[in-house]
């Protein structure tokens, strides 16, 4: 795997771990891994904090020239609330471990010039199956459901 | 002014006095107000804390039910971020202070249901104009400019 999307899972499982919402993210800017970050809706009580926002949100205040060198790895197809946020911070690239658990705003992001790859990670859809099997509510409350 | 609106431009007015981004919002479940919120990009550090995630994540977490008899206030135009999070959660209805010193998501909003109301007022106009005015740079930063 992809050493940033294997960064991005490493998150995902340290949210496993705490209970929360396995879903983990990182911002690369040139190579770097400048934010990392996982849902935080069990852990923080937030309902902002998916793993793109926390990874965002970690990542810290950033010029928007540094965005537009960034690229957004993601173990799960982006919600309509972190896609609004890769349209906002103008990212131009994001790679999204899967999309089988669930599908986000992929068309958007394209339809707004984003460059989406998806790379069907076998481990990424093992670890959210595990989790919505788990925690079948708690999962519906993260996506608004 | 509605009452909403007002509470909204209150929040904005104290994140102006706190020498921040003076934008406001409260979330409103059945005429009362659930969670007041300002955008924290200086007080807090913040990339995802806008106007209107602060009020939502201050309303905490809440079952999608509440948040399909919401109505959002805000004192401008949501960006793509917020206006991805009202679709997220099916926040029904969202009312807007201006949308001359900025336009937000409004199309998107309206093409996936959620009826949109612009107040159109003229304080919350002169707020942004003067923030605007004093601190471009900022601004800027905040829109992903």
């Amino acid at each position: 795997m992809d050493q940033y999307l294997q960064a991005a899972l490493e998150e995902a499982k340290k949210g496993y771990a705490e209970g929360g919402i396995p879903i983990g993210s990182v911002l690369v800017h040139q190579g770097r891994i400048i934010g990392r970050g996982h849902n935080k809706r069990v852990q923080e009580g937030s309902v902002v904090l998916h793993g793109e926002m926390d990874a965002l949100e970690n990542a810290g205040r950033q010029p928007a020239a540094v965005y537009r060198e960034c690229v957004l790895y993601t173990t799960l197809s982006p919600c309509p609330m972190c896609s609004g946020t890769i349209i906002l911070y103008g990212i131009p690239r994001v790679v999204i471990g899967e999309n089988r658990t669930f599908m986000g705003e992929e068309d958007l992001l394209r339809a707004r010039g984003v460059e989406v790859e998806v790379a069907d990670n076998p481990e990424c859809v093992q670890l959210m199956e595990r989790f919505i099997s788990e925690k079948p509510d708690l999962w519906n409350e993260d996506i608004g459901v």
